[in-house]
């Protein structure tokens, strides 16, 4: 949805204002567009692109040194007329002639060939390359009606390398045009932008289908078919488009992953772990490849695949440094430290590892972490059995009630602890296993399964958890002769008191310690008085929960990480009540273990 | 909607390895996250960022020269934890110790802590600053709880250039705790972003309304409020920071847009024209402002402004060079072409036309617009009379159909026939009448609105309807002593022949040639056979309705700017629509005259 304008009808004029302030060292505006700060050097062709706007960063994102030395900038998916073309090609061109390229669309087509004609015959030598990338808008029997999507931002980075090498007019033209002859497209397309000013989208795409063969200006695909998982739309781009590789071409491509608008970074990424592993698979060398959003299309949602069959010329100019307000390549200083001397077993620049899932930010993964050996006293096995199973309740606990964990969480925060408390208690619970089955006695057991809990959760409630079981664990030990209710209850205080040194929340605030204070208070209390481990924990459970309730009803703290939201004032905190289903769940188990 | 992924539970790792896998010759990943792919030079203090993934650029992004030396990547939205931090740290640190920097939540504030605690036990120096630069998420009187936002981007360049400038590391904390104090951020938010994996976005914003102070983690708005224009949200942003201008800061300043992830490119530019004119309207010098995704959300709608009150170190370290996947500053060869010398009235380049609307992309801003100024034969102005009232009738007809125009095209193109004719016909009525009130001819008068329509439309159909009518005008001439039906008809074969030469379609591919043709053909037979104009007009109308009635019974033709979509089949061609649309508006006209 696009929603921030002032007048849909001076849109373009208006984006542009900003867009000159903002890269004024870099461009400058003259009638129907934009072109560099600088005048084109003498000797130098002038390459000008265009189109209509909102696919930036193209065009006029791509002007400056070593691209474009021009962008006519239509209104919202509309070619620029003969007139804008005419206007900001007089104003690049230098003295060795001008070369336009566009997208190959009916209305760029006849207004930059008018403009051509006129530039001509003011004596400024002018040629036309339009772009023809997109495998899906025509059969390979009639390429040259094929339109331009991403494979633009190809043939223009290529003829604007060339002129700043100094190629002469013809030269650029043939090499603009033999980057286009070598360059393919296929898209996919998941929902349509909308235009400024507008209420709906210029057309949808049913929740899970995809449109196959998307344009870049609101057309919806030619195709429809059920949206696959990532590793199953980069096989279908990439076979795609292979199915076209150009007679004669070698193994080394360039690609372009682009992202339409809202199909973001990290989705890109995600589809570009396959794609890479089925370039290599192809014997293709993949030679700096561009993954993000360099050709959108408004709000629009979908991404396409391009390749670049090189020869050693196209390399060369794709390559080659660039200065523009969006687009950037070429080191800024010299590289003069030392490459790290990293070749470890799935060191992470290497190709060979895009097939597998990667392993370094597995918490086993890491190094150092402490391995946990230290043999327990008989009572100290045992009570880690017991925690063990404690853990196994608490992991299932977690996964039944993850969805509503995240629906209260999504209230006042980012909907993610239910997700968190599966991930640490299942991890702890799989740590304090392997842990207990070698052997080890409760503090030990606790201490792997609170140090697997932080590593493997992350985030807010996975350290302070870790904290808290490392906590228990230390203060059960590793050796003891007997584990009393009173031990117990100590080692939850001592938890407790790990929980509020780490977190610094007070009482009040709304967080798990509303609810960690009274049951560990109740344990207390109810163990000194005499009564069994198991009534004693069921009992303060119940505390707990109805503690965890309460904290609906207190006013949320302001200030770091507590939006000051009223609206959840109404609902309990997501971290005292899965401390409280964790409790309840523990009680169960000392009941089976009594 | 998120809606490429493999396995939501391995979303992170698999976008990692991705953007390991584009960006390899600059970054490596180790257990944890990522770090440059070079060593840390001796002497030279490491700069560790880092955060929950879900906002790249942020942070793996930004990790290179003069920026990072390393990211801890945590999975979405949530802290990385302390062993995460611990590993990067120790793979990042050279031997002048380490800057942790990371945004100020509860979650990050623990895992960061515990990692330095870890590494200062193993000997590296090492300090942690926590980045507070939103002003909504607390009052100014508890500023060191306020979290971070897009002001992270400003904290973590600054000290990264520090760093690489060679400050020790007191001073890269200092530098950076120092950067935190003059930084000041203030979003909105329009919609929540979804999750890998979700079907629902973490939150909903009303139809035309704005949370009022984002999160980057999904978190809704502090308050709510009604969307305003881009002018009004630029406003409230403006005042909101400036209300929390540090005391004793000078008159410059840097500023970043940042758009969360769907709010696009041109949205953005349109808000920061207002912006840069408040600026310079408090006398506010803007140093290297960035408009654009710094700091995303997944696919959340909405954006912040961030001011950061420059003194000379921290201008000089903002604006210091930079070489990383996502963020390149500085020149890639130093400049040698000659600055323009373009001053002329309207310069792009200059602040002072922000509040104006820019005229440099007004068809009439044209330097070289031809002039009409032929008088013309009494009866050829009596005919421009008559055109004029017909271009007249045509544009109130064009306004009547937009919309309409605009579902038809949206089946198969891109939505935008209806503004496109709306624009031209508008803009051809009002050269129509502007050359007719000066006494121009048929001709005079018709070639200026063809060229108006051509310029001001734009695209596709502007550039055809401009030919047709300067052809139409040609044909009449200026200086006829009688205009006749048969010269009216010939005319109109000059306009179908000029539409046929330049858009090069053939009857039967669906395009207004489909109508054109039948109508030319019905007015040319009736006016020779004695047929008065106006019924012969009239009639000719009806028939070029009802052929383009018949173009949605036609196959689209396949290729070039036409999908393929067999959905089409049962829609008639814009372009044939809105020209029987006008035929018939003219033959009203045409009646009235007689």
């Amino acid at each position: 949805m696009t929603r921030l304008y002032d007048d849909p009808a001076t849109f373009t004029d208006d984006m542009l204002a900003g867009f000159l302030d903002v890269h004024r060292d870099t461009v400058t505006g003259v009638p129907g567009g934009v072109v560099r700060v600088t005048e084109t050097p003498p000797g130098k062709v002038a390459v000008v692109v265009g189109g209509g706007s909102g696919h930036y960063p193209a065009f006029c994102g791509v002007v400056g040194h070593g691209f474009a030395d021009g962008a006519v900038v239509g209104n919202i998916f509309t070619s620029p007329s003969a007139q804008d073309a005419y206007s900001v090609g007089r104003a690049a061109a230098g003295t060795a002639g001008l070369l336009f390229s566009t997208g190959n669309y009916a209305g760029d087509v006849m207004n930059f060939t008018l403009a051509q004609q006129r530039l001509k015959e003011q004596g400024i030598d002018t040629r036309v390359v339009f772009v023809t990338d997109d495998i899906a808008s025509a059969p390979a029997s009639e390429a040259g009606e094929r339109r331009g999507i991403a494979g633009d931002f190809v043939v223009f980075k290529v003829a604007g390398a060339a002129a700043e090498e100094g190629y002469d007019l013809d030269a650029v033209e043939r090499v603009a045009r033999h980057a286009n002859d070598r360059t393919r497209t296929l898209g996919v397309a998941f929902a349509g932008c909308t235009m400024p000013g507008g209420t709906e989208p210029l057309f949808a795409v049913p929740s899970g289908r995809m449109g196959v063969g998307l344009g870049i200006h609101g057309e919806p695909g030619v195709g429809e078919d059920a949206l696959p998982p990532a590793a199953e739309l980069a096989r279908r781009l990439v076979s795609g488009v292979l199915a076209e590789k150009p007679a004669g071409s070698g193994d080394r491509v360039t690609a372009i992953l682009n992202g339409l608008g809202t199909t973001k970074y990290e989705e890109l990424f995600v589809v570009w772990r396959t794609v890479a592993a089925l370039l290599a698979g192809q014997g293709l060398e993949v030679v700096a490849p561009e993954v993000g959003e360099l050709v959108t299309s408004l709000d629009m949602a979908g991404c396409s695949l391009t390749l670049v069959f090189l020869d050693e010329e196209l390399e060369r100019l794709w390559c080659a440094p660039a200065d523009t307000p969006a687009f950037r390549r070429g080191r800024v200083e010299p590289r003069t430290e030392v490459l790290r001397g990293v070749a470890a077993p799935g060191d992470a620049g290497s190709r060979d590892r895009l097939g597998g899932r990667p392993d370094h930010l597995a918490g086993t993964a890491h190094p150092d972490q402490p391995s946990v050996a230290a043999p327990g006293s008989p009572a100290s096995r045992a009570c880690a059995q017991v925690a063990v199973s404690a853990l196994e309740a608490m992991a299932a606990a977690m996964a039944g009630a993850e969805a509503r964990l995240g629906r209260i969480d999504a209230v006042a925060g980012d909907g993610d602890h239910g997700r968190g408390m599966v991930k640490g208690s299942s991890a702890a619970f799989a740590a304090a296993r392997e842990a207990a089955g070698a052997g080890a006695g409760a503090r030990s057991v606790l201490v792997a399964a609170g140090e697997a809990w932080a590593a493997k959760a992350g985030g807010t409630s996975g350290v302070l958890w870790g904290a808290v079981l490392c906590a228990v664990g230390r203060s059960l030990g590793d050796d003891r002769e007997k584990i009393t209710g009173s031990g117990v209850a100590d080692a939850v205080a001592a938890g407790l008191k790990a929980l509020l040194e780490l977190g610094r929340a007070q009482p009040g605030d709304k967080t798990m310690v509303d609810a960690f204070v009274p049951f560990c208070e109740a344990l207390t209390e109810r163990v000194g008085s005499g009564a069994e481990l198991a009534a004693a924990w069921r009992e303060s459970a119940l505390v707990c929960e109805s503690a965890a309730g309460a904290t609906a009803g207190l006013r949320p703290r302001v200030g770091r990480a507590r939006p000051l939201a009223e609206r959840s004032v109404g609902t309990p905190d997501a971290g005292a009540t899965s401390l409280a289903l964790c409790a309840l769940a523990v009680a169960d188990v000392l009941e089976r273990a009594r």
